[in-house]
Order: C-alpha cells, then structure tokens, then sequence
C-alpha cells in the first residue's frame, strides 16, 4: 500500500483531528508528524526560525535543555540562557515570571518537563518573543493552554504513543515568519514542506503514527480529554511524593513547587543500599527504576500508561523494601 | 524501557550483524539505522560529503533520481546529471559501463532500482570516484557486492520491513573524509554522529527495527541467504514479464536488459480499460496495481513480501480480464 492511499491519508488526518480536540487548536495552528524525535527538532528550530548570527534565547533547565542549546551553538548563533537552574544542580525549574528573552531574539526555546532531574514547569513563561517548548515528556499528559506557545513537540514515546513519530504544533504566524534560504534549509527540514504535504511530503512512519492514533482516542474516550487525565496524572504523583515525603528512608531530588507529574526523582540513604533496592526493583517487576546515568539515584516514570494501580504497588514495595533495610540505613 | 537497556542495544546489534552477514560487509562499513527515509538521505549526503560550490554528479534515471538532484541544487553544489534516459522517457537505464565521473567530483549517486518506471541495474557503475546508491527497493532483494560501492542505504518499508527506518551502510574511508564544518552539519545528521554512538544516538525507531530484524531473520533461515532469495525473486518477475511479452493485450513499458525485478509496469490498450482493470483488479483483491501519479499506467510490485503464488494468482486475473475484453480492445 502506497502512503498516499487513502487508507494512510485517513489515518494522517484522523491523527491531526484528535490532535486538534485534545490541545484545542485554532486554525492558526499547523498539526504536523515528524521522524527524528525531540533530537531532529533541536536541529530544526534554529535552522528554520534564525539565521547565523541571530538572537536566539534558551532556558537551562538540566540534561535535554543543554542538549537542545548544543545545535544552535553549533549553527553559529548568538544563543544566550536568560535562565537557568544550574545554580542548584537543576533541582528547580526558573519562575515562569521570572523569565525575560533579549530585544530582538527570534524566539525563546524551553523543556517544560525535564524527565532527568524530575521537574516541570507548571506555565510557559510571558516571553514576548514567540515561545518554543519541548514537551516531548509532558504534552498530553494534563491540560493545556495553546494561547501560551507559538510552537510545541512532542516525540511520541512517553505519552502518546510509541518512538519513531513527533508531534509538532506550530503557528502559521511563526512559519510565515522563515526567511531561510534553500542553502540553509533543506526541503525535508523545512516545516513548510510538511505543512503544504499535511505531513505526507514523504512516507510518514505509518505503524507508529498508527499507535499515537490509538492513545489519543483512548484518552478521547476514556477520560473525554486531557483535564480528567491530567487529574488521574497528577494524583498518581501525588501518591508517589506524599509516600517520599514521609518517608525517613527516601529522599525526592526536586524542590517543591517544580516537581514533575511524569518523572519523580529521589535516592536512597547509600550507594549500597541503592544497588540492592533497583536488584530487588527488578525481581519484584519494577524496571526502569535508575535514575539517568547522568545523574544517578533513582526515578520513577508516571506516563500515561502507567496506572495508578502501579502506583500503588510501587509505594507498597518501596515501603516494605524501607521496614527490611530501615536498620542498615540508620547504620549508614 | 530506555533506549540504552540491554534489550534494545541487543535489538540493534543483532540486526546490525544479520545485516552484515546478509551482505558481505567487512569491517570497513558502517551500518546504520536511521529516521527520515530515502528523503532525508537525500539531504544529508550533500551535507556530509561535500562543500557549498562542490562538484558532485548524479545519473537521472527518473523521479525518484530527479527527486535526490533536488536537494544538492539547492545547497548550492555544482551539480551535474553524468547520465541520463531522459531521451527515451526513462525506459532504460544507461549502461553502467558508459558512467563516468567528472575529475574531482565529491561522489557519483544513482538510484538503483526505479520504482515509478520499473527499470533497475544490474551493476553499479565504474565511477573512480565513490558511488552512492540508493537501493531503497532492492538491496536486500538479490545477491549484493559491497565491493562497488561507498555508500547504500534503503528505507525499510519496501523489502525489509515497515515505514520509520533506513538501513545506511557506509565506508568508513568515506566518513573520514568528511570536512563539513559544525555550521554545515548538525550533530544529528552527520553521519559520524551515528556511527559513533551505535544507532543510538537518539531513540531509535524500535518497533520498526524490530520488524527489520524480523525480516532479515527470515531472509537468513528461509533463503539461506541472498542469493537463494534472489533466485526466488527473479523468477516472479520473469513470470508476469514472460506473460506481459506474450499477450497482445498488455504493453510492458520498460526496455528489455533494464527492466526491475521489484516493479514491474505495463499499460493497458485504452484509458477506459484502464480503469476498468484497475476496478476489476481491486475487487479481486489485488490492490495497489495504479502506476505512479506522475507517470499513469499500471505497476506491479513484486517485493520481498510477495510470493510467487500472489504473481501466479495475479497472472491468472490479468490473462482472464485480458480474453474477457480482448473484442473491445481490437475496436481501440
């Protein structure tokens, strides 16, 4: 089957509608599929958005923030960080408020969530300059304020599905505004080309793009939209911090007010005592529970497929595995 | 799961080995996998292995050859068609024997295999120079001599599994020679990037590499290898091309000594049979047999995925719709 059999059109543009139900998009907003993950758009956004040489602003929220500066750095821009959290080990995100681009910078690039320290910004901040947002670990995940951002994206396999597609949210205004020229662009890493093609300028990735269909209409249907899912979201969190809240063994990493709904970060009372708790993690059934190997210590992943069920069964461990090892810790 | 758990580098690993073996590699390649299909290759192998002004040739062989010169023209390469079948509506390929690089061109690109026209190499031209080929429809179709080439590469969605991925197997020679500048060459297209984190720089498209790996395990353990494949496959082309040659009816559009093994294309004798046939055909349930929109016709395409009873079966249909209506066709 061709991917411009009608089969695979359908499943495009079906993808794009729910898109639209979901986030509340106006006709101001292109709804695009792309390949590459987040990594592909670190490129992209200077590339499309800036010229060599022009303003460009981040924010240095952690490990994907610095990852996200690291190409318009390469690209020859004048990329400055209006704010960071480096200051604290990257334990709190900036005061959206707080958050002021330079005269003249094409735009201002944030991760709202940043799933290797834990944090979330819970608001984009008032930039005045068009507001770019990697939400690849949080979009979908809780309502959301299209009015706040010129552009989002999103790689799928967090919350919407499975790797291999990104969702992009862009606004015509911001796409109207390239002046790249060819040289500096080619034609697959130009947003206008997929926007003109309805995200079918070449064969999009059919069986992925399938599943992110599959999750937003199960968000649709299940929950009738992200306001009920972001409440079951963050009531799951709520399980998993008031349990380390009150715990004398466990420790969360983020400060409070920046805790992110989707990662939750937090050690353990020694390296010793860290190790044996991912080895039983893992025999119990719980993988996926080191932290970042940038990092270290531990973290938990709340994504939408995670149900509060598993919530729970993981407070019940991690409060049975604590009683078994609370003498060793108070030896430590 | 994180991309860097064991069992997607394992995932990885063992497709790059069953890629190796399967074609012969030595140590002296790369292989790859990458996001963005045969279009992004098409950006990134001007970017990687040449400079703004320098020469790099290309044989036009048709639409999806014109689709690849696009992108260098548009960075400002001093491009140069070496070959071409444009005279003869790109019924044939020239012969590869007659293919010569101009001095102190960066590399030669061809398009092995023309899924819109149906014609295909047999060999990959002399060039003196490295040749880049896409052999996005037929590597992995018949026995491959890696000795002729720098660079292949094949999105995945024709013989080797499902849209999202794309098989690149490079020369390390070549990659040595890139002197592409940070400014040029974002960190994810480059090639080097890739090949020096595994394939997993980034996420990788793993439910379609899974589906790779799937297939070219099948390859191995049904076909023994290429070659055995290959046998299979040329026998169900010369099964519809035997039938094409033989009817009145049906008009192959490819010349004989150029015509593909994966897709074959024909013409009926009117427009209005045409369409019936294409109805008749669907009803039938073979599907997909349209030409491309750019040419119009009719394209069978025999990939790995189609059995030589599908092409006995679908030979069946052609010849009892061809006697059905052969009256109105001598009135044409």
């Amino acid at each position: 089957m061709g991917h411009r059999a009608p089969e695979i059109e359908g499943l495009i543009g079906d993808t794009a509608a729910r898109t639209r139900r979901l986030l509340g998009l106006s006709a101001d907003f292109e709804v695009l599929f792309l390949q590459g993950g987040g990594s592909l758009q670190f490129a992209m956004i200077p590339m499309n958005f800036s010229a060599v040489g022009d303003r460009v602003d981040y924010v240095d929220t952690g490990y994907w923030a610095r990852k996200s500066i690291a190409e318009p750095e390469r690209a020859g821009r004048d990329v400055a960080i209006v704010a960071s959290s480096a200051d604290r080990a990257y334990r709190y995100v900036p005061p959206a408020a707080s958050i002021a681009a330079r005269p003249g910078a094409k735009y201002l690039h944030v991760v709202t969530n940043n799933t290797v320290e834990g944090t979330q910004f819970r608001a984009l901040p008032p930039a005045g300059i068009p507001v770019i947002a990697d939400m690849s670990s949080d979009l979908m995940t809780d309502a959301f304020d299209p009015s706040a951002c010129a552009m989002a994206y999103a790689h799928a396999q967090k919350n919407i599905g499975i790797a291999g597609v990104t969702l992009v949210i862009v606004r015509k205004s911001l796409l109207d505004g390239i002046t790249a020229g060819p040289r500096e662009l080619p034609a697959i890493l130009d947003y206008r080309t997929h926007a003109a093609h309805g995200s079918n300028y070449h064969t999009p990735p059919t069986f992925s793009l399938y599943v992110t269909w599959l999750m937003l209409g199960w968000i649709e249907e299940e929950f009738g939209g992200l306001a009920a899912l972001g409440t079951v979201n963050r009531r799951k969190a709520a399980t998993l911090y008031d349990f380390l809240d009150a715990s004398p063994f466990y420790r969360p990493l983020a400060e409070r007010g920046s805790r992110s709904v989707t990662n939750v970060t937090f050690t353990l009372p020694s390296e010793r005592l860290h190790c044996r708790f991912l080895e039983a993690a893992d025999k119990a059934g719980f993988v996926g529970l080191a932290g970042h190997r940038s990092l270290g210590g531990c973290r938990a992943s709340l994504f939408n497929g995670v149900t509060q069920e598993a919530v729970d069964r993981l407070v019940g461990f991690m409060d049975d595995f604590a009683r078994r090892n609370q003498q060793e810790a108070l030896s430590e």
